[in-house]
């Protein structure tokens, strides 16, 4: 790693550092007017996985001074009893935020519990109208990954306007938004996924490359372009180690700027959470 | 005009026509089930452009056998005045679809009017949570030309799941909804716009190319792929003739398929509308 030039490591510790006080900051400012900003979240039964996020974002309110409170129905939970148990949270004017975390039972549809989370106290941004509002240049609560990836690109001032963004993988809570976002933002946006022919093809031409596939090393030396500023939201734990999207030690080579995996894109999506969940409760004092 | 191969050319007007008799015939099985689909025009003012476009579509509604009504409230109607009587229509049930005709004077929010509009009667699928859920391939009521274009693509049995698509013009109504579209079926998609630096880099390796910008003969044929299908959704009206955003003559020559200005793209905008007037109406009625 001798000949690695840590200048264009992008770090995403820091920066989400500095995010979670920012949302401290403005959640003393809320609590200062007796308004405690609360994150209610609803983990059907007993994924250790997922009992596992659920813990990070507690903690995560712990460290920026959020309430969070867990809601833990069981597997076998109805998925009308679990809508009764939405409609009940967005009419509780104590709870700023709710998060229902995925994946849910197979016998639960994911999407209409989504729908049923009032717009205002969504901060996972998933909701179709928060969707359809950051589509249309709208931006208010948004999927929190590719915002955390638009944030180290401010810090590192990344111009976007006019450049070539190429985003790999097309998922809704990565690829979709980020994608939107970018396209807000004025860059000229390409969106490959499993079913691109010739991903070379748009990855040499990107001087922004965000990349969320799952797919370890993905992305080699020779499919990027010489300065180009790359973000890994990727993430694969094998025998191994843990490994982004991206073959980082051979990329850094030619890249400008870029995310390592794991303290870069990763740190970043609890951050923006965090901001969300105040956020929301902003938005119900002014109610 | 003689060394035109005219098999390339799409006819938007004899899908369409083909698109308004299927609406037609749903407008008549909810109608023989005492179901009568009604669209609300609303057009603010007396911009004649705007009056002709309504005048158009009450026109479409005659043909399919939709019930069709004029709101034309002043223009100095007041935004809060202007969102009453919306939703006053959204509470009548004998209206299945609220279109809101734009441009609105000045003084009024567009896209708070196109908020309040139900996301249900909202036959343009401008509404964010409409647009949400195209963004997450759950497409219900989708803004009507580039699902026209989509229907033509069907129609030409243009392949698009893997191929190159690209979109130039980011607006919210062609742009942006197409390249959703193109993504909800698998192309690899990149969206272009006048922040582009060069647009030819994209252009020429596009199987299949949206155009909606309104600038006349922007893609000239050395930017198009041999064998591209192209579509057309820009028109430009000078003292010499209409013109699409295509150079058709030339462009035609490397295109395997090509909508004309007029008659392509444009009739399948009104026709798509028709029967999302009905789908409102069906949904209604399934309340």
């Amino acid at each position: 790693m001798s000949d690695i030039d840590t200048s264009k490591i992008i770090d995403g510790k820091a920066v989400a550092a500095k995010v979670e006080a920012e949302a401290s900051a403005a959640a003393q400012k809320l609590k200062d007017n007796g308004i405690i900003p609360k994150l209610v979240t609803v983990l059907v039964g007993d994924n250790p996985a997922s009992q596992m996020y659920v813990r990070m974002k507690h903690k995560a309110c712990e460290r920026v001074g959020i309430a969070a409170e867990d809601c833990l129905p069981p597997a076998d939970i109805s998925e009308a009893e679990l809508l009764d148990l939405i409609h009940g949270l967005n009419e509780d004017d104590s709870v700023s935020s709710i998060l229902v975390q995925l994946p849910l039972p197979a016998h639960i549809n994911a999407q209409t519990i989504m729908n049923a989370i009032s717009p205002m106290k969504d901060p996972d941004g998933f909701h179709p109208f928060n969707m359809g509002n950051l589509m249309i240049n709208e931006e208010g609560l948004v999927p929190c990954t590719p915002k955390g990836i638009i944030r180290l690109m401010e810090e590192y001032n990344v111009e976007i306007k006019g450049k070539n963004a190429v985003v790999v993988g097309h998922s809704n809570i990565v690829g979709k938004p980020m994608a939107a976002m970018l396209l807000n933002r004025d860059a000229t946006v390409s969106i490959c996924h499993v079913f691109t022919k010739d991903l070379k093809l748009y990855t040499k031409e990107a001087d922004i490359l965000v990349v969320g596939t799952g797919v370890k090393h993905l992305i080699k030396a020779d499919m990027v372009k010489d300065g180009a500023a790359i973000f890994d939201a990727g993430i694969t734990t094998d025998a191994t180690g843990t490994y982004g999207d991206v073959d980082f030690e051979n990329v850094i080579q030619k890249a400008s700027l870029i995310t390592p995996v794991p303290g870069g894109v990763g740190p970043m999506t609890i951050a923006i959470l965090m901001t969300h969940v105040v956020k929301c409760a902003e938005m119900i004092a002014q109610k």
